[in-house]
């Protein structure tokens, strides 16, 4: 086959899951709206803030992940989807969080202003507050999620370990220690590990978890994948925030070296950072062997997060 | 049986309950300590600011309120231990948020700098962050808990029910939006029955829900306990910011008014919220009959709650 060939097929199958994606986002928007109070119910504007903060935006990359996996273990998308709705609602929190002056500042956040922004910072505290409790009562009671309760208590526990001192607030802690500091790339890859990482493989493991049959050589598959994949994944984005377009992006660039962050690309540059995230992608396809033609969703989706330009 | 010694009886019996107290007071000392990662765990500095935060202070009245009810319910105090360190870790998340400069911006607490004077805006955000999933995740799987995964899941239910948008996170959100403005007191009540009374309710409900064989009668009059308690504590604790001691509170005093939050003294004045304490007081008491002797220790501690100056 010749190369133009070769590149319109891979184009080809691309666009095929641009539409699984949006198929995915479409679902994720329809499943977290049923999931959150109305805004009219009181206290509106608390209410009216949530809805504003989680519904409306985000590539729902994380939810991608649970479905995808959910495809490769066996499992229908309707059965991990409550899984998905809680481990997006613990990511919007951080974001709510994150963009508050008193961590990074930032006033725009998927093309639209920041939560603290369009309400105000004390709302966009109580908004990042209210939905942690919410994304672990869906783990505890959604009756859309199949699981037994021991593996509800196991998926409730994998969850809080994520998002905890040890996962994604440990993480943002250290980010925060040592911006301006010089770190190697090994402290680097520990940062983000935690900061993005644990989420990401949280992501992949919690749908696995789902099947409590499943071998135990592929779930040590499973997370071998998402390691690969989640420190690719940082590390794309900080290649995003050098390189890339921040209208396509839907909010500013540069920020990571104006607050003096080390970053794969601070740190290593961006040749060899571009050359770690393919080397990561490889090992991430590799991982996924023994699934077969069940992990194409993996592999298509893993493909799209580390060769995006947003 | 003369006024002043029926009066002298009464003191002997504050002061034995107030060693009882000491004691609940030393073991969740012990029992939180356990529980929270070392100060030299990485990231050493959020952990730190969590120690600092959660121990070494504190009246412990949630915890005391879980073991009062596990006296009267037939549970050992060490079958709730695990609750009532959850319960505590998500009252201090809430202590710590609403310190922020955002919320309430307060520099002292317990008689010390507020987590965010003593480190830093970014870690106390954090702080409040990390004990959320920390409290989630003992319920989930502290293995001192001897509840089935079934009772686990209620009891991660009920503890998020409480701190969400329908208990305290959103009666913290209409504290914000009504300050300045006229309420009437079923709405002030309203409110408090979130921003604090959830947690509370939560702490008695939580006790008893570990008793799973306890007869549905006793687990109503709990609710009706706790219910009058948790309102009774709030208006003492507002007539306490207009009538108290700053130094024997740890904390300073006027600033509701200073805020014009509506509270029961601004409302309805001092005399009649003092009436309105007594009243509940005595309904809480009332709620207890059934359960006899078995309920001293819930009946003593809301005599001192309500009695309390600081």
């Amino acid at each position: 086959m010749s190369e133009s060939a070769d590149r319109r097929i891979r184009n080809d199958e691309e666009d095929e899951f641009g539409t699984q994606l949006e198929t995915w986002r479409l679902r994720m928007e329809g499943a977290l709206a049923a999931r959150l109070p109305e805004a009219e119910v009181v206290p509106a504007r608390l209410h009216e803030a949530i809805r504003y903060s989680v519904l409306g935006g985000g590539k729902r990359i994380r939810p991608a992940l649970v479905f995808a996996t959910a495809h490769a273990v066996g499992l229908t998308e309707d059965e991990v989807e409550a899984a998905a709705c809680a481990i997006e609602l613990v990511h919007v929190y951080s974001l709510v969080h994150d963009d508050l002056p008193a961590m990074d500042n930032d006033d725009l956040r998927r093309g639209r202003p920041t939560c603290h922004k369009a309400y105000d910072e004390a709302t966009a505290l109580l908004v990042g507050d209210a939905l942690q409790p919410l994304a672990f009562q869906l783990l505890a009671q959604d009756p859309k999620l199949p699981a037994s309760p021991a593996v509800r208590l196991r998926l409730i526990d994998m969850l809080a370990q994520a998002i905890g001192t040890l996962g994604m607030a440990g993480g943002q802690a250290i980010d925060l220690a040592v911006q301006g500091k010089q770190l190697d790339i090994g402290q680097v890859e520990d940062m983000h590990a935690r900061k993005t990482g644990a989420v990401i493989r949280a992501s992949v493991l919690m749908a696995a978890e789902c099947a409590p049959s499943l071998d135990p050589n592929l779930y040590g598959a499973l997370s071998r994948f998402a390691n690969a994949v989640g420190l690719a994944f940082q590390i794309q984005d900080d290649l995003l925030d050098v390189t890339g377009d921040a209208s396509l992006l839907g909010k500013a660039t540069g920020a990571d070296s104006e607050r003096a962050k080390p970053t794969h690309p601070a740190v290593i540059g961006i040749p060899a950072s571009q050359q770690r995230v393919r080397l990561l992608h490889n090992q991430a396809i590799h991982a996924l062997l023994p699934f077969g033609e069940r992990a194409e969703s993996l592999r298509a989706l893993a493909h799209w997060l580390l060769s995006r330009r947003h």
